[in-house]
């Protein structure tokens, strides 16, 4: 018996203690290997970027939040909540403006901790979502991926507008080639579709359109797509264990686009 | 003009300085007025029941959550964390056990807040949530609704296994005529397609299918979906401004049966 089936077995017998594994789960992890990184890498065609935490930085907006509810971490939950409707309103095939999901994930937070806010002060405090710094390495990385000749595309949540003022007011809209959003679809990542969508509206296969991205979530969708990975390892974000590795794994930009520039 | 004409281009302004509201948006927004409850409710043929939560109380499970964490609150951004992959399981067209995205959402707050665990002991928190008690409204509102002859059906994200010991170890088993996972299906609520399922599978209109759930994502994905909707508000829990209004909306189970027995 070699060393995987024996790891297999063990796994399968302790998660199966806890009635918490299918037939087809355990097919699926003897079937699908994980990807070897040393030898899956293509160079991309297409570097499609997150903005929301991956380029710019949600802290002083997660802050905001804090102050509102006078509390120290509920910007934390209001962000988690954000997205979880986003992801809610997907499933059922609806769709509304991710800052208006934004708004209510706010007041939702507030109303389930016994804080009253109006929706003006919930506004007003979401609408800093249009006015955030990037990282500091932020600049300095696209620069380097910009004149390695990479094909640079902004690929978010947030709205048209929304994006277009993000990226001009952190001036850094003179980096990317073209701006995605999924307003234009009318589904959240990470529906599988909206990256399928981005891939052959940017003429680019699949396995060609690498995911730049701080969220498990964004990077679990886009490997499931097909796409290439790069997870960003901003603070407070981790990897989601039950998705395969992605192909780049790295603490921030910089460190990203020295790799990416150095391949042929 | 009138009222409604009024205060909907009021709305539309102060969102649209935001730059959050799209066309569509206005449009649904006057061409789908609330639903009026004193007029739409039809005596439901088959209620759904939604058990975390809803039938059974977390709030031991998120404790030991803490307790294993070493914090006040993280047993609700991981119980939020562990809904929010299950959405982006199904949305990526993947399927994984529920309990088994509970352990590695736990993992993924246990990294993101800096705190070593062990996988172990992850699993060993996780499995609790086999063992919740029934809020002390519920076995007195399930006699009412089973003595008034409703076909009563438990509908949850856990697995078959799951529900069946969440079921048998609170002593509630008894009152349902038949139980739904969404393990048979392989995607999880609120995907609409999930509730159209269930409702087939009970050979029940949807609009004749009512949902009985604590979470304002299940009961908008139910309503989404053209079911019925009683929202129980259970602590810490709120609805999604942005879904329709849901036709029950009641303290607890036992104010929600008094007011279904009473429908002819």
């Amino acid at each position: 018996m070699n060393n995987n089936r024996r790891k297999f077995i063990k796994s399968s017998l302790s998660l199966g203690a806890m009635g918490m594994m299918l037939p087809s789960q355990i097919t699926a992890s003897v079937a699908k290997p994980e990807p070897n990184i040393s030898t899956q890498i293509l160079k991309p065609e297409v570097l499609f970027f997150d903005i929301n935490e991956t380029i710019l930085d949600l802290e002083p907006l997660k802050k905001s939040v804090n102050t509102l509810l006078k509390s120290n971490d509920l910007g934390t939950l209001w962000f988690s909540t954000m997205l979880q409707y986003s992801f809610v309103t997907s499933l059922s095939n609806q769709y509304f403006d991710f800052g208006k999901i934004g708004v209510s994930a706010l007041q939702m937070v507030a109303d389930t901790n016994n804080i009253n806010i109006t929706e003006e002060q919930a506004q007003n405090v979401v609408k800093h979502i249009l006015n955030l710094k990037p990282h500091p390495d932020v600049k300095e990385g696209l620069q380097l991926l910009k004149n390695a000749g990479y094909k640079m595309v902004s690929f978010t949540n947030s709205s048209n507008f929304g994006v277009q003022q993000q990226l001009k007011n952190a001036s850094i809209n003179e980096f990317f080639d073209d701006s995605i959003s999924v307003e234009d679809f009318g589904k959240f990542k990470p529906d599988m579709n909206v990256y399928q969508w981005a891939a052959r509206k940017m003429k680019t296969p699949n396995n060609k359109c690498l995911l730049v991205a701080a969220h498990g979530w964004d990077i679990a969708g886009a490997l499931w797509a097909d796409w290439q990975g790069a997870f960003l390892r901003r603070p407070g974000q981790t990897l989601f264990p039950l998705a395969p590795k992605p192909h780049f794994d790295k603490a921030n930009l910089l460190e990203l686009a020295q790799e990416l520039v150095g391949l042929k």
